[in-house]
């Protein structure tokens, strides 16, 4: 993603307010950085990178110093830092087998994170989020809430971005949950709660922090039982019309095939989700995470059924990559979740599939990588939700009462 | 598209430039605007641009004057226009069965446009090179070409857009044909050739200046023998990596079924294109757009097999499209080329897979529709295309040589 201010018209307070944005994304997404790394990232003259940093570590929201501890060998060179203290952010996520919550600050600083198995749970919106609320309470308790800005939430279903309604979460039973405001209702806390798929979280989370840094186009693709994508096109993440967009699951790869839980008839993930594996390989449909990882130990001991399921699941993957590769052109492809644990048994024959269906122009372009964030991609995604605001308009975050002065921290 | 204008940091000179990008861009969108209508459209305040467009109406770009006619009742509000014939640009297409040409001015006053006939020619590059040089000379000759500011050019193949190379073009036989530069050395004009797909061309000409004025999320569906996409999403092309993006045609909507002319198998345009209808008409392949007219006369006519043909092809086209729908979340399809004519015989059974499969949260929000602009959406798209420059940074042209200056002109 572009850390290049994006500027309207000529009102000097707008042009002031765009510019800090332009260095507090650039900071919060590349680390500390010397005013003249500022200069060449962000286009902006050295007199106005001198004045706007200036400002940023009056409020206490950067400071600049060293940039090699102390005892380092050679001058160290001076670098404007963020202070992740000053900002933090509650970010939850809401997975088919477990919640997971973290406070992380501003610049990624990761202050603490959970993660508490659900398996055996009841789904019902009021127990998940009474759950969430617990866990939010305590996170913030012992990792320091009073400087929060906002909570971000990654759950797995379609998400209407706009109110945080979850439209379907077909592993969790939901129907148009308002999830967004009966979280918000329930935490009680000052600050914008923003909810989104989970796919998408991952996406935006790979791009900034993990295995896709600087590549404009990708897609990632995570699922535990249905399988999920987020995609960011030309450096922006696609959404669609209400934050729909994305649901690579249910793009059609076998009209004649089986029935899916969304009612249509053989979706991708009918093919390369947690049921086929299974099932393909002799188990019992419906384990989880444990009985995938089980497939995995028997085709590590060259079981053949387990094997033969793999390479089925592979052949189908490389089908529906085929299609966003030739619809997408994308740099990369990273898998997620699930599909980052099948990476090693099923990238040669993902390769194959994509050899013999990918238009060449396309193919020649695109790589399968795995996940470089494991599971937390969508913990860190949602982190990354919450502080968008702030990156967006960090003037109103400093006049504003969410950031308390510098003094009363020190 | 957005007409706001977008600016790096704050060096005078950059605003200064960008905001005239973003005056003249909203002029060529919108038509003439008043000075009130530019201020809200634009964000800009009213002093610069009372400014900018005093700088416009000097070089003669453009000029100030009434809003109506003489002999209006009531008094005229007082108008901003582009003036059309200061910069113009030749469009120029290359389809299966035609080759077209337009000068269109900025502002999108169409000076002239011809289309010929090249059913029985020779598809060779050189050829179809040499038949374009005639035709844009010709052109240009009758439609005045000395305030030329470029050549744009929409191909049905798969175009790499930094050069122009266009990687694959099954129905011209064309594999990295050098197209751009090609044509470039063959016109020898002083002006920039850009080259793209003709459903990213229509895509654009549909969201400029068709059906889909003001959506910022739609998918362009086009296709004479294949089948080609063009999708905005969040107001911005979506083109990939390079250029290639958009192949929706080669979505893998059925594995087991047909061999495509792209290598793989049982891609959207085997169930979907010019073949598969013709031939479940009981017509023979091959037969263009003839033999496709009179397939719908025949199902205008009840032939029973006309009629099932179009039935089948509804079917598939519903299913890739509710596949498109999941992960595009867009507020319309517009259906261009063969699709716009066979829209009032496939649309309620399309609009009926859209129902059965389809995601409901995504499924509720599109509308499926024809194109506004028949034929020429892609010679409109290549003009647009051509046009970009000039609108992304006028002052370089106000100081160019390419824009003659005004008195040359009156």
């Amino acid at each position: 993603m572009t850390v290049r201010g994006v500027q309207l018209g000529q009102r000097s307070e707008t042009v002031r307010r765009a510019n800090l944005s332009t260095i507090v994304r650039a900071l919060h997404i590349r680390g500390p950085l010397s005013r003249s790394e500022l200069v060449a990232r962000t286009g902006l003259t050295r007199s106005a990178i001198r004045e706007l940093i200036g400002e940023l570590v009056a409020s206490g929201l950067a400071s600049e110093g060293p940039s090699a501890p102390h005892g380092t060998p050679g001058r160290p060179s001076h670098v404007v830092r963020l202070e992740p203290g000053r900002a933090v952010v509650l970010a939850l996520e809401i997975s088919v087998d477990s919640l997971a919550g973290a406070v992380i600050g501003l610049g990624g600083t990761v202050f603490g994170t959970v993660r508490v198995d659900r398996s055996c749970g009841d789904d019902s919106v009021e127990t998940v989020v009474f759950q969430l609320t617990e866990l939010a309470r305590d996170m913030l308790t012992r990792h320091g809430g009073d400087t929060l800005v906002g909570v971000g939430v990654a759950v797995v279903g379609i998400v209407r971005r706009s109110d945080g309604l979850v439209s379907v979460a077909p592993n969790l039973g939901w129907h148009d949950a308002a999830l967004g405001s009966r979280l918000a209702a329930s935490l009680r806390l000052p600050v914008p709660v923003a909810v989104a798929n989970e796919a998408d979280l991952g996406a935006l989370a790979e791009h900034r922090r993990g295995a896709a840094i600087d590549v404009e186009n990708l897609i990632f693709i995570s699922g535990e039982v249905g399988v999920g994508g987020g995609i960011i096109a030309g450096g922006l993440p696609l959404t669609g019309v209400a934050g729909f967009g994305g649901e690579i699951g249910h793009l059609p790869v076998n009209p004649d095939g089986r029935a899916c839980r969304c009612g249509a008839i053989g979706c991708w993930e009918t093919e390369v989700g947690e049921t086929a594996l299974l099932v393909g390989a002799g188990h019992d449909p419906g384990g989880g995470r444990a009985a995938v990882d089980a497939v995995l130990r028997e085709a590590a001991d060259s079981s053949a059924s387990a094997r033969s399921s793999l390479a089925r699941l592979a052949h189908w993957l490389g089908i529906g990559l085929a299609g966003l590769v030739n619809v997408f052109n994308p740099r990369l492809i990273v898998l997620g979740g699930r599909f980052g644990r099948l990476h090693p048994f099923v990238c040669e024959g993902v390769e194959a599939e994509l050899d013999r269906r990918a238009l060449a122009g396309p193919r020649a372009i695109v790589s399968i990588v795995p996940t470089a964030l494991g599971d937390d991609a969508a913990l860190i995604g949602a982190a990354e939700l919450a502080i968008e605001p702030l990156l967006s308009d960090p003037a109103s975050w400093l006049s504003s009462t969410n950031l308390r002065p510098a003094e009363a921290r020190t």
